[in-house]
């Protein structure tokens, strides 16, 4: 859908829920509210404090469900789910999670949202000493360092793996008698805890799947956080202290739904916000309206229209019926494209100025569509207007941005982007305005406010170590064919 | 989709062209920008000017054209193709059009937008003469009448024809060598003409179906027009001159897309105004925002916002995955229901006033369910707006809204409502705002500006016929019980 | 299936059942004894007295009720069902029966096994009245020349029509309170009276369809019979009394199942039957053994070897998973084709002389193909003996055999026929054979003992109307196109 | 299918090739022929010399392979391939064949016929030393053992490893350069070695399998042989020279195809033998005719018949049509269960003394209803003859017999077997008579003639570990819990 929009993704959305009847109905309308963040697979594991039961499959959540037995079967009054961004391998039901483990001692699942960046290390060291990998999941990682120490016990065994991990990560483990979260030291991802009105626990990814169950936002889990829930309620602890938040900004600039509230800030009103600075930014002195670029762009063109004392106007559609299925315009009809996806209203922009306001800018081929498109409706200019800033580097926690070869970027300064998308003009957020503009109440001294900007600035709040420059170099050829396949699949 | 939220459903889409290379794709993506016109079923018939080729299915174009090869059997240059709402009948793929008709003096394909109003007595009689119907469609019944005088030649038994059906419709034939447009004589339903860069013409029920394949919009098919289109051009026609223009206020109000163009006016341009006129007939003092209903009232509720001076929020949010496969609350968990499809953003009405901006009401269930939303989000007070006036009559045209049992503003006063929907205030928008708002241009001296308005003020442009006060009674039980069923289905 | 190996297929089986509980799941049950008939749509209609409910589709009967509730919807203590061979048109839903028709005096649904010899002049005139059409079926003929005179009322209209339409065929006809079964005047195709415990009717193709619901055979409909049933029990009428037996012998010899009675003769022994006057007529008398063609020369294979005081032997054996949607051999594996569905068992084989039993031959590629299979796996010699005569004459009366130019037997003399499918000999059953070992017992004076061997010597039962020499020629060009592609497609 | 008739399951099929251009669509034929040794999932793996390319799915190979998409992705000229019965589990894809395992030093593909008698022991050490399984499938045991081993180099982990696990196993394995194949120490699961006209090797479970793709049979693979098939040919080793032959009896019985060739023996050859003898030890003197349970008995039947100088006769029919998604009779019409599948042919068996001759009986449910239709069906008498001993004992080596419980014949003599099916006699084949029917050429001085014949007497061929009396005791409560489930999934 709008992924392949923007060439940007987030990897996922988990949900997990204890202690309340129909747990899997639960789960399945909590990801529900999260199947923005994943739409290639979904899953929920439940359990009955006896067994485990899992049902996942690759597609939306609505197709992975499909047969009504298949829910039936989820029993208990605890579950976690999960949908995924993911491959397009066919055989990927392999990597769609929850995961759910086998062992004599008791079974276990997995759920992830995040990116590690050492996997590639690890898994290496795990396969020499005779690890068998069935998924290419950095999750799975976790149970085989988790099994190679389980003789401390489960609980201090998942504590020293969980500093054995890097990069941007939230877990959610369930076992027949708990559920487990842990969130990565920087706070990369959002993880966020509720409580429904039976007093069962809730951890999500976005308070929106808190809403739809009927839950009340109790707080964000924490950098470095290992919560446990059971039958005697919600057990809080910490496997490090060595801890800053960081959180990823690109979930308030484009990931997350709008009615989401990430630490203390609802998405929407930190659009609309990003959107007035960037109008005081990058003002569009002789623009007639403002335009936004539907869906995620909406809050801040509103913002910016506000501030600007301009019209806020509907100049482009998109048409809500796009499927996976869709029959793709031959050759011929090739340039018709985008317009599957988006319209301009001839009779809004035509004979006028207008500003359209995108949230970010990845590989540029919207922006340039969008501009044409605008232009053949009528536009006597167009403006384009970026509530973010330049997106020039890649991210390892989790956003689907492969290489910085396809960073538009990456490559071409403001004006050469802007003669590049034959937009009149171009402007983009500066990095301050992002951290002011979102104004994360919680981060006390946290560089850029609290927040990951390393997409705008390079500047990456962990090591990199299998990221760095050279690492990769040093596998021999097979595993960097392997990783990169993998990768790319 | 949206049809379960309001109740109230469009019949259908038409999408007509001939003379371009690969019609069956060019119909495709026309179809694919009126699939808001009704999301039950689909269809295309081509021609290559010897054979008539058709696909159709239940359910969406995606989905009726998930495997390719029934695009690729559709060959020729020439196509008219439907999305239809319909029935849930599980049969009733003999119901999808288009429909296509052998005879031994050649094919013909049909694909109505409308309704009749004469079709129980125009089949009753049909049927006494030895017709035998396989649909439920008011579409069949014009194929019976032209065979039943076709001695006369087709083009003599099509007028004659088009003369004894009444109602709204309109009209789209293919047969081996041309293509046949025709239109109600009060142009209650839209059609318009378009012509794509190499010259083969479109006609189609919204000018949003022209935009996605590149056709430039000409004009509306005016009211009792009949145009053939062959090898040798267009050919305008009438086949009556006794015409009034009442064109469907609900296109403007609520099923058109917002950049579709009919007659002169862009929807959302109208919608906005509506907007505008709403905030000043019905204004909300203490108000701290205006929030729209997404989708069809985002327009009007940024016109209300902009001439009541107020900030224009994202307070609902309505989820983008909800599919007919969607699992569904249990009774436990019922009071989830619309929650499946929008959602009110906490962070932004928390402690506010609240102008909710609605396009209409049809049950008023939907209305309610916002009302207590928002006020759960933590909304201090919720003020609705409706960019229409109370619909308080059935519509016999083609909009599905069966019997005036099911209209909330046929039984209550608009207090009344407002206790209902437990809203803090309620307003409408009068009859007369609708019309200076849309100012259909070309309406000349037609009542209402050129619109029907019955659905308001039962003032309906056309005799009822069948619908009658007394003359359902007049039939027989057995027909009576079939013809129930047949709508209710 | 095996219409693929044979190049033979019956147009379809019929089941009808009035006044037992779970109308709809006898019907399944009866409809599944009968799928060797009609593999490629199926369909039920039930009544519950008040209305009828439809449902059928393209495919196998499992296919076509994969969903559950596909049966649940179908209530009512009488029902029909029919199995259908067709075309692979996708459309061809609309040629799926039963049909079922609405009228405002009554709904009734239709199921047909046969095929009319004067359908196109039937049609022709009825469209010139102004008839439309929707299926290419003969069956819906019927039903229109019934309407034309529904004046007459019900039951007179439909003698009257049974005695207009003219070649083989059995009728089954449901209306809300009666089941109406109608054979045509030489009884060619097969249909069948049986009793359930209950007292219930079933009229039905094949016997084996009652055994399966645990209804007892009565006794074979007779040619030019009308049977009504309904509350009041079994009432037996006749439309004409111009008849003559003249049963179909491919149902002995190759369509019906083995365990069917047909006018007094069981199946299997038929064919056993004629394989021992096979061998008598046509010995091979330095064989080894006698394998047959499974699934449908077992029979006659194993009278043969009796007869002949020979071994019987599985010498090919039949793969029972091959299915619709089999992946095809490429170009280059293509010599393994035939190999798909039968495979020449080599430790039986190699080294022996070998006698093939097959019932009959159609194209002769099958018989090819089974010789050099078993030459491959060693036989030393191959004599083909097949259980009838040449088939040298189409079949007009529901056996898809479209055109003499494929008939193997209308172009080559059985020397030829030898040569050609490189057997080491070859030797056919005689048409005297063929009625000596049927034996119907009931034939009275009636030509060649009640047969229909007009495949065998083109003496047909009937006049051939459509089908005499020069009548196609006499239609128009556009026409003839028409009626080629229905009977193609 | 028959499995639910029977109760008795083969677990698998293998199909492997190497060195043939479309190895994947030589697979699919091969898998074809071997589709009766498993209905439930199916699976290839191909290599192109650099990457292993996988697609399983549960369901039949037409049903896995629809989409021709998933066969196309199968590129390369070396393959191995699977059929599986298996578990209804509804994630059981974790467990359909070939499995897949990715190593940074190369990947390697894995398909398994038979079953480990040491699985719980081995899988607890493996566990306990951080092992993390995905499937409950013996089959990923030997892989984890081979992980652990893998510092010794590929193949002397290999050859450790299968000296490692115990019972009845022929395993498959492709490396993107090699087919390696290995077979238990006792020959228990068939597998044959066969060249293509090219001079590919192929390496299968049944020689049908070899037939199809134009294969030659070259041998069967010996006990405790370990081949290796790369682009130098192939290479014979061992991984241990302490064998001794004794091939499940229960392949020629039932499982195997009529067709194959097992240690020189034909399947079809060796029933009809043990029909014979079955006839001298069991004979049935008053009888008028042989009859045999499709289809797997036939052979058997016509071998008693002719032994006995009885007609060999169709009195059961077996409707071919029956499908996983077939509607199942409502309580009310439950009796008629049974006739799905199996017909009695009244015709031939009315007031005769029928003998029926079955190859085995496991849970007698069958023969009982197969006994009372016969006698519905009006035969005087019903004598049924196995030709195989009493199945008294459960198989530890691939047949899915889950217990002795379900075993008739470990809970019952004869006469209480006959009187509980209600036959007029019951008559086993003597294991004895098994031995000399099958006669084994290549069997040397192995105990029953080289067979394996634990079922009919106990007298196992390796030690049982897991299975021994009291160990399952030995474990602790979970595993044994979880030990279970997995079994009886």
């Amino acid at each position: 859908m709008r992924n392949e929009i923007k060439g940007l993704n987030e990897e996922c959305g988990v949900f997990g829920v204890f202690g309340v009847p129909e747990a899997n109905r639960v789960t399945y309308f909590g990801l529900h509210n999260l199947q923005h963040r994943g739409q290639e697979g979904a899953g929920i594991v439940t359990t009955d404090g006896e067994h485990l039961y899992q049902h996942r499959d690759r597609g939306l959540l609505s197709e992975v469900f499909a047969d009504p037995s298949d829910m039936e079967r989820l029993v208990g009054d605890a579950a976690i789910g999960h949908v995924r961004y993911g491959t397009s391998g066919h055989n990927s039901i392999n990597n769609v999670q929850p995961f759910l483990f086998h062992f004599h001692d008791g079974d276990i699942a997995m759920a992830h949202n995040g990116q590690l960046t050492n996997a590639v290390t690890l898994r290496r060291k795990l396969e020499d000493n005779g690890a068998v990998f069935q998924s290419d999941s950095d999750t799975e990682i976790l149970i085989h360092l988790i099994r190679q120490n389980i003789h401390m016990g489960f609980m201090p065994a998942l504590k020293k793996t969980l500093n054995m991990v890097k990069g941007g990560f939230a877990f959610l483990f369930l076992q027949k008698d708990r559920l487990i979260a842990a969130l990565d030291p920087n706070g990369i991802r959002p993880l966020c805890l509720g409580q429904m009105p039976n007093g069962a626990y809730v951890v999500t990814s976005e308070s929106c799947a808190l809403d739809i169950v009927g839950a009340k936002l109790i707080r964000d889990v924490q950098p470095g956080e290992l919560l446990v829930i059971d039958k005697d309620g919600l057990h809080e602890d910490r496997y490090t202290d060595d801890t800053k938040l960081a959180i990823c900004s690109m979930e308030y600039i484009y990931f997350a739904r709008p009615d989401s509230i990430i630490h203390g800030v609802t998405v929407h009103s930190a659009r609309k916000q990003m959107g007035r600075l960037l109008a005081k930014e990058q003002p569009a002195p002789d623009a007639d309206m403002v335009i936004g670029v539907p869906n995620s762009s909406l809050s801040a063109a509103s913002g910016y229209a506000e501030a600007a004392g301009l019209p806020y106007e509907m100049g482009l559609i998109k048409n809500q019926y796009v499927a996976r299925t869709f029959i793709q315009p031959t050759q011929a009809l090739r340039e018709q494209g985008v317009k599957m996806k988006l319209s301009a209203v001839r009779g809004v922009v035509a004979g006028k100025n207008v500003v359209v306001v995108d949230d970010s800018i990845v590989r540029g081929t919207t922006s340039k569509q969008i501009v044409r498109m605008l232009k053949e409706a009528g536009a006597k200019s167009v403006h384009m207007r970026i509530a973010s800033p330049p997106f020039r580097f890649p991210c390892f926690y989790g956003i689907d941005v492969s290489n910085r070869a396809e960073l538009m970027a990456a490559h071409y300064s403001v004006p050469e982007m802007c003669k590049l998308m034959e937009a009149d003009s171009l402007g983009f957020l500066s990095v301050d305005g992002v951290v002011k503009a979102i104004n994360v109440p919680d981060a006390g001294d946290a560089p850029y406010g609290g927040l990951t900007v390393a997409y705008f600035n390079g500047d990456y709040p962990t090591p990199l170590y299998d990221f760095e420059e050279g690492y990769l170099k040093s596998l021999n050829e097979q595993e960097k064919r392997a990783r990169k396949e993998r990768l790319s699949k």
